[in-house]
Formats: structure tokens, C-alpha cells, sequence
């Protein structure tokens, strides 16, 4: 008989252990924090939660988050048509806009190529990507899947798709991380930055 | 300008980040496992959150976590009423229940000495545990506070006026943990170890 609290804290304890990374233990412990909270921040916690799934949707146009029909990026006109990255998570888009480097579109694929686990490419919007393609004038589409052997399998699956309709892909570079040492590189990324190696011209 | 996800999102990043051990990257990660969690997931977490405020407080008695007026422990009739242990926080009176080894009553004194921190006796529950154990049959207060400078001030402080009373308190055991090896153990702990050493019997 193992006592764990009052029943509205047990429940609470329960919903926050299914949380990604939060075991009972942590759960327990920011159920604690929440108890003694002071003022209304449990309440702005519990709106803002329940927001997100009556207000955030999927953008129509690139599939990343939206509250509206279209998200801020595909609504903005001063970023460049002519190009868009294709990403896996809309935590890659966040991520790729953080780095502050990209000012094209963008287009969520909403995961990756995994025949073992069955998500084949109807479950990702990568017929979505072909359309949103046709007719336009897009440049290049940026294939910033991870480079892990799902990302690659759906790079090259997309660039090839978009080849047949006579549009140019890239691929994000693969390499030693800035600040990393090659001396901790795993041997594939190490071989990789050196097949990919650029010329490198001092004027 | 860096893009962080449409207003809600960015909102309950916001919120989460404020719990503790939940940074920044942590709380984008939570908010996007929600907004792809499926069923009513998020809005049965963010019910059984509004609900610690509206249904949590603290047991009258025991200043333990209750949603009635008394805890389910104070209430419990099969509970020791000669025995009261004395725990910092409602973490630890769950930890002492958890143990399996404790079939008396509680008392939460909702933080320990901390006079540099401007923590005095009068923000503990200290007095409302001398009201308790006034003319009632109290054999024994075990003093389970933790074993730093401050749990071992409040143990101390708590025991003279229990004494005061004629009342007589008992610590917990500290020494090595179960399942330790002596060669990790602190210097502390192992001089503890040793003072408080118990006679080993071998029949």
C-alpha cells in the first residue's frame, strides 16, 4: 500500500508521467512545484495547454504550426518563393530558422522514410510537396531531412521526385560541427567531411 | 529575429519553461509532443492541473496534501496516534509513506531553519505542532528532517520544545546508504557511521 497524495494530485501526477522524459518521479516533483505555486501561474499553465490544441493547426501551405490557415512564414512577402527546405519535425523548421542563415520557404514532411516501422511516403506530405511545386518558380528545394539512413532515404527519395518535374535539390552539409574536434568525430561523419571537402582558396 | 511557432505555441513554451528543470528546448520539445499528442491528452492534463489549484490544499491537522479538510492519513482510524513523524515538505512525508516501514500520524512543517535566508521558526509549522501534541497521548515525535545544517537545526530546535513539554523525539538513522560501498561514502557520513555505530548481537 503505497501512499502517493490525495487524489487530485495523484491524477496530476499521472497525466504529467506521460510527458516525454518526465518519469513518475520528476512528475511527482513538478506536481509539488505546481501545489505551492503562488498567484494564477497553474491556471495560465492549464489555459495555455488547453490553447494548444484548440488554436495551433497545420499550416495548409507548408504543414509546419499555424494558428491561422497559413503560418506567418508562408504569409510573409518579403521571403524568396524560389526556394524552400524541406524538413522532417516542425522542430527542424525552428530549428533551421534559429540559425538566422534562411530566407525561403519552407516544408514540413512530417517525418521520414521507414519502411521497417511502415511509414511509407504517402504518410508524409511529400505528395503535399510536389504540387505545392507545380507550375512555380521554384529554384532549388533544400532537403534538410537528418542525416541519419531514414533523412537520407527520403532526400534522395524527394530529390528525385522533384528531378522528374525538372527541379534542382541541395542538401545541408555534413561535417565536423563548428567548435568540434576531430579528434572526438565519429568515424563517419569524419569520413564524410572529407570526401565533402570544398576547395578552399586564400587570395 | 528568431522564429519560435505561432502565439500559442510560443505561450505555452512560455508556461512550461517555468517549471523547474524544464529549460527553454525542454518546454519546445513538451509543447510539440502535445501538439501531436493525440485524443484528449492535453486537455486532460490541463484539467488535472486546474484542478491541483481548486481541489488541493493542506490537511488541517497534518499540513500534508489533502482535498478534504483532514488527509486521508489523519483520518485513517488504524494509524498510531502515539506517533507523529516530522518532515520537512509533502515530498518527504510521500518518501517516509513510500518506505512501507511508518504506520504513524505526520506533520509537515513546510520548510526547516534557514535564519540566513530569513527563515525563522514562525514560517513552519512548528507551533501548530505543539498545539497538536498538547495533552494528547504522544509516546514519540520521530524528527525526520533532512540530514543537512538546516534539517539538523530544525530537528534540534523542534526537540527542546517537544522536551519542553515532556514529550520525548527521536532522529532518524544516518550512516552509509543501503547498498553503498564505504569507499564512496562522504567523510560525514562515514564519521556518523561510526558515532552512532549500533551493538551487533550474533546469536
Amino acid at each position: 500500500m503505497s501512499y502517493r497524495g490525495p487524489q487530485a494530485f495523484r491524477r496530476a501526477v499521472t497525466e504529467l508521467a506521460r510527458l516525454p522524459g518526465i518519469g513518475e518521479k520528476s512528475a511527482q516533483r513538478l506536481a509539488l512545484f505546481l501545489v505551492r505555486s503562488e498567484g494564477k501561474y497553474v491556471q495560465e499553465l492549464a489555459e495555455a495547454l488547453a490553447d494548444l490544441t484548440r488554436k495551433i493547426t497545420l499550416c495548409r501551405t507548408c504543414f509546419g504550426l499555424a494558428d491561422t490557415e497559413e503560418c506567418g512564414i508562408c504569409r510573409d512577402p518579403a521571403r524568396d518563393d524560389g526556394l524552400i527546405c524541406v524538413v522532417e519535425e516542425p522542430s527542424d523548421l525552428m530549428a533551421v530558422e534559429q540559425s538566422g542563415q534562411y530566407r525561403g520557404r519552407y516544408h514540413v514532411l512530417h517525418g521520414s522514410l521507414a519502411p521497417l516501422d511502415g511509414v511509407g511516403p504517402e504518410h508524409l506530405k511529400v505528395r503535399e510537396l510536389l504540387e505545392r511545386v507545380k507550375g512555380r518558380p521554384v529554384r532549388e528545394v533544400v532537403l534538410a531531412t537528418n542525416p541519419d539512413v531514414e533523412g537520407e532515404a527520403t532526400a534522395l527519395y524527394v530529390a528525385k521526385l522533384l528531378g522528374e518535374q525538372g527541379i534542382r535539390s541541395s542538401r545541408i552539409a555534413m561535417g565536423i560541427p563548428m567548435g568540434g574536434h576531430l579528434e572526438y568525430a565519429d568515424q563517419v561523419t569524419l569520413a564524410r567531411a572529407i570526401a565533402e571537402r570544398r576547395e578552399f582558396t586564400v587570395r
